[in-house]
């Protein structure tokens, strides 16, 4: 397999975006990534596009061939991954390959998703619609009082507190504060989230992430041509995907994540290196209890020290592990099929020394954690600092 | 890049399947795919799912990782790609490369569509939803409509006539009333699909293929190990992806599909071989202008003579050229996003001579071509007979 490099990263800022279509966020962000990569229309021989649900959110299915249309690549073989929240770094999955390959040389994977043309109510139904439809959802099992089901056991079988949970969003607030795509760019103080409205408890409103319109894109070439582009190039290193059960009741432990852990395993293995030498992961904070269950099953800490860790100030930023230098899902936004494309622009950012006040110092490695559904799939990329 | 062999196949009957849901239809195919090929289920590296729309047939999304879990193989990567009606085949190009790559050995490829659990009306507005929604459904644009108009225009400008249309589905259905997973297993008289009532002028009843439940998988894995398992293997030699404007009014021709040329020509450049090497093709008939337009633009005859090659029968059963000796879309059935899968089938039962009183006579070549939307999508991929 050849390595693969990536060369230019673009995306939409995250939000209520009232004036943009699901074809304007693709076509924003895939432009912006093509024109900092320097690559012309014609050498762009594929486009991944992750989305969960633009069938049901839009009432639009076969969005990757409509998006190269819109953004003037028709002709061009476009293609798109589901995976419900992992879709975009499942797309990343695809478009590595058709890189590794030798099938593509310069591929674009993007991920847009538009969460607001619909009311909250049937959002979070649609995003009900990627656990278990036929067990869960149907007897009223939310998103969200099934991480409130995963929080509960945490702490009870780990002793994990409310203020460790809370301390997630506070960390990620901070990180979310400096960075300009955010969806929610200001801090918020330990007592706003504690003392947020329950949504399930033991999560209130600050424990869970929003559902937010955004598009991301990379473009992605082998690494030998990576220096003929003018965009500065990141190295794509590893990738390793896993699977659960989809329906929470059918997991062995509802206090970790399997297809999390086979997933870091897969792609930590792929590179010969380990947690120890990350300096920096985007992990899916969909919940705070998301982040601190994503922090122990990747491996960065032992399990039921995720909750202390972050206690601890350990993963805050330029710590031991800076964990969502970017403000991750809770601050920066959940679009959701695009989120693992976001994480990988982060990842880029990082790596290119270009995230100003949220930089991580001497960044050499940094790792990305997207999940699918509560946990029904999950994927992880791992991303080096060029160095020809 | 590695050469790719599949070494088992499995498919459901094909039709209005009210016992069995889109899981079981996944799994119901995946395992006889598997005992075919003689694979555990430790040895399945990857598992891809096409499929077009559970979300808003069975408003299930993240479909694979759900099918990988009844299946049994929870843990196991799984992904969904959907590329509307060529989702199916658009999967089979991503399983073919992460063979072709060296990331995986044994890899899945499933495909499954439960139509019928929504009604027609219901139905016919998912399938538009694959076209481009914005422009074109929300007018009343149907599918009928559209192809009806690339009917009438192919008719205008090339002299196609209304029993030449016809022809295509007295064809298919002789070969379906051979195939025993065929949703129609009875040939029809010419008189019939010419009486029988109009859909959209000039399209009749019998012009259109059926909304169908059906699931179909196959197991790839690299040529050199094919051998070592039991089931037959067959050479995956070629793939080809194409895609085109969205919306049928966009298109510089409505008589030609852009992207049925493009994937045509990628996928025969790949393997050095033409079209008068293929003995058979499976076509996307999912109405009989569309095969009259496949068989002239993947190049088996010179554009306009589609109809004429069709009369003179040129491309019944053991003719110039087979063309979907399964019975195609029309008779076979058409479960939208598994369509591209079932065609995979029947090119490996073709080219292990298992096809019965459909077998193509001493096939060493076959050729099988699925479509997105309109034509806002296609993927064509060449098999060929094993050659130890």
């Amino acid at each position: 397999m050849r390595e693969v490099a990536i060369i230019g990263i673009g995306e939409t800022k995250i939000g209520e975006l009232w004036d943009l279509s699901l074809r304007d966020l693709g076509i924003h962000a895939g432009l912006e990534a093509i024109q900092d990569a320097g690559v012309t229309g014609d050498e762009i021989e594929k486009l991944y596009i992750g989305n969960m649900s633009a069938g049901r959110l839009i009432n639009q299915e076969h969005i990757a061939p409509m998006i190269a249309d819109y953004a003037g690549l028709e002709g061009t073989p476009a293609v798109r991954i589901e995976s419900g929240g992992a879709s975009g770094g499942m797309a990343l999955a695809e478009g590595f390959m058709a890189v590794a390959s030798g099938m593509n040389d310069i591929v674009v994977v993007g991920g847009a998703e538009k969460m607001t043309d619909v009311g909250d109510v049937e959002a979070k139904d649609i995003l009900s619609s990627t656990g278990d439809r036929e067990w869960e959802s149907v007897f009223g099992a939310t998103f969200d009082s099934l991480y409130a089901l995963m929080a509960k056991h945490h702490m009870d079988v780990y002793g994990t507190t409310r203020e460790q949970l809370a301390q997630v969003a506070v960390k990620n607030h901070y990180n979310g504060a400096r960075n300009p795509n955010a969806q929610f760019q200001r801090e918020i103080p330990l007592k706003m989230v504690l003392n947020s409205p329950a949504v399930s408890t033991p999560l209130g409103m600050f424990d869970c992430a929003p559902l937010s319109d955004g598009g991301a894109a990379v473009v992605l070439c082998p690494v030998e041509i990576a220096e003929s582009y003018s965009g500065k190039p990141v190295r794509m290193m590893g990738v390793g995907m896993g699977s659960d059960h989809m329906a929470v009741h059918d997991r062995q432990s509802i206090d970790t994540m399997k297809a999390t852990n086979l997933a870091a395993r897969r792609a930590l293995d792929m590179t010969g290196l380990e947690c120890s030498n990350m300096d920096f992961a985007e992990v899916h904070d969909n919940y705070t209890i998301s982040e601190i269950m994503a922090i122990e099953d990747i491996g960065f800490f032992n399990k039921g020290d995720g909750g202390p860790a972050t206690q601890r100030g350990d993963t805050a930023l330029n710590s031991k592990i800076s964990v969502n230098p970017s403000g991750g899902l809770k601050a920066k936004g959940q679009p959701v099929g695009a989120v693992g494309i976001n994480q990988a622009v982060e990842a880029v950012i990082q790596l290119r020394d270009k995230a100003g006040d949220r930089q991580v110092d001497d960044a050499e490695y940094g790792l990305t954690h997207n999940v699918g559904g509560t946990g029904g799939s999950a994927v992880v990329h791992i991303f080096g600092r060029w160095s020809p």
